[in-house]
């Protein structure tokens, strides 16, 4: 059990899932001390809960390939273990994001016939969210990799949202066919050959925040900068902006009536309702939350999880993907 | 004469530097009639300005291929021809990109040493500019490109704005040494073994808005989806904001308020103010104006390449590769 602020945030959000949630139970992974400290201020079901011991766990800047050969008994390592013995259906982590793709990967396997596994995140556009895939697990992708992306985010769109036909875009330089790499331009060909995917072509960086697709694809270098690039900029604007407004005294006296105003603004935007990173294309469910969640954000992500364990999502990807091959 | 406003903007914004800048001097290049009717509003000084006839103009759909062989008469040409023949300084076009950089590279080629040209842009942040490069002209870069491209930026940042040593960082998915692919690890190398530059390591996309570097260097597909993406989170979140703020009637009544307290912040972040991306590495000054530009946004891409002009830039580019290649 990591993440920045630990069990104090993880508990009340189990706690609440739990009475939410009747058929959901739990298993938590980690030293023992943290975990009980925090549960005799948030009482849990028992039935419904059980505690693995790890002694050891994986650092923000363990390099995944130390991880996989050490730390045997590291808590992530542990969690994912779970899924593997059918123990757990899936496995929620806020720790280190390449450590659990790779220890994901090692102990789980990747589907059959997919090259790579990835991370898809969400940012939140008019009220939705814009899936967006590779966040960062695969630096350079060919144009197989990127093809297999589209099919996992639009099936696992469309299992765990109930959109129908998730609208597929493909990150470009240029809405035009001619445009982007060889790569892009290879991967666009293909998807546009593919009737089980709703395509619709390229999608530019400014085309991410006008609701032009439900999933966009990249490669996991321009999907890293590009997430970051967007937190980075909304922090930086908000705090401009209230820069802005409390060098105005008036504005200043008026700040519980801006605050409320603002309110369901925020909340559409609220990094917490979107948090939780799924990492597909791993035989088993794997949800990655944001390291510094609050207990809504844990919650979020717990929900995701539990959706994809229900919608059996791994093999739903499995067999779409064969779907999708087919028609090439 | 391009951009979606055409002569009616650019005509003012003449005027004005005219005025301005005693030194300057002014050649048209277009269609006569388009700008002769403008003329008529805005006299401007008929010593200091002289007109160029062209009778075609590129599109903004025309194949950066397609312009090379045809329209020979095009203004865009006939503009890049005239630095080409020592008649202007620099020249200045709001039209297409792609053509722009194309042509220029065809009539006045790359300096003596340079792999690539590069368009580099700037972001406010803080009330300074963040200089990012490449933007779109080059999807693929090598490490040498991308190094030459570091050096053309931190010399063009410090011959243009007076920053004695401009920070140059390189943007990546992670600020260890170890993260991102080949290629990034290779000009990190570089950039690091060269103390002619300020190189001060990685940035991820957060950081271009956390002032943590003056230039900041990427390969031209992940420069030209960051700088969309976040002109279209920076309008989409000002859209989602007004809305928010409108639905408030009390919010409503005291906009003139809000809209005063909010000037300094609009004015830091106009993006008419940091109107004007170089294209670097070619024999002659050329700057690209926003197709958008406004009368103040065409202003300052005047004053962009009258400065570039003024420095000799070119040659100064020259002369510190050249001093940054014996530092390898």
């Amino acid at each position: 059990m990591g993440g920045d602020f630990g069990p104090r945030c993880i508990i009340p959000a189990i706690a609440r899932c739990l009475s939410t949630h009747p058929g959901l139970k739990v298993i938590l992974v980690g030293s023992s001390e943290s975990m009980h400290e925090q549960v005799t201020h948030y009482p849990l079901p028992q039935d419904r809960i059980r505690w693995v011991p790890a002694t050891e766990i994986i650092l923000a800047d363990d390099s995944p390939a130390s991880v996989l050969r050490h730390k045997r008994d590291a808590s992530m390592r542990v969690a994912i273990e779970q899924v593997r013995d059918g123990v757990a259906d899936g496995c929620l982590s806020a720790g280190n994001t390449g450590a659990l793709m790779v220890l994901a990967r090692s102990i789980l396997g990747t589907l059959e016939g997919i090259e790579r596994p990835a991370i898809m995140a969400a940012l939140p556009v008019s009220g939705k969210a814009c899936h967006v895939l590779d966040m960062g697990a695969n630096v350079d992708c060919s144009a197989t990799q990127l093809f297999e992306f589209a099919v996992m985010a639009s099936e696992t769109v469309r299992e765990t949202t109930g959109l129908a036909r998730p609208r597929v875009g493909l990150l470009n330089i240029g809405r035009e066919v001619h445009k982007g790499g060889k790569v892009v331009r290879d991967v666009s060909d293909m998807l546009r050959r593919c009737p089980a995917l709703n395509y619709v072509g390229h999608i530019e960086g400014d085309g991410l925040f006008r609701d032009e697709a439900d999933v966009v694809v990249c490669d996991g270098f321009v999907g890293n900068v590009v997430l970051k690039a967007s937190e980075g900029l909304a922090l930086y604007l908000q705090s401009e902006l209230k820069q802005a407004l409390a060098a105005n005294r008036w504005l200043r006296l008026m700040s519980p009536l801006l605050r409320s105003a603002l309110k369901p603004f925020g909340e559409r935007h609220d990094p917490a309702r979107y948090n939780g990173a799924s990492l597909l294309g791993l035989n088993g469910v794997v949800v990655k939350s944001h390291g510094a969640a609050n207990q809504l954000a844990f919650e979020t992500a717990i929900e995701r999880a539990m959706i994809a364990c229900r919608a059996g999502l791994p093999k739903r990807i499995a067999h779409k993907l064969a779907e999708c091959r087919l028609q090439l």
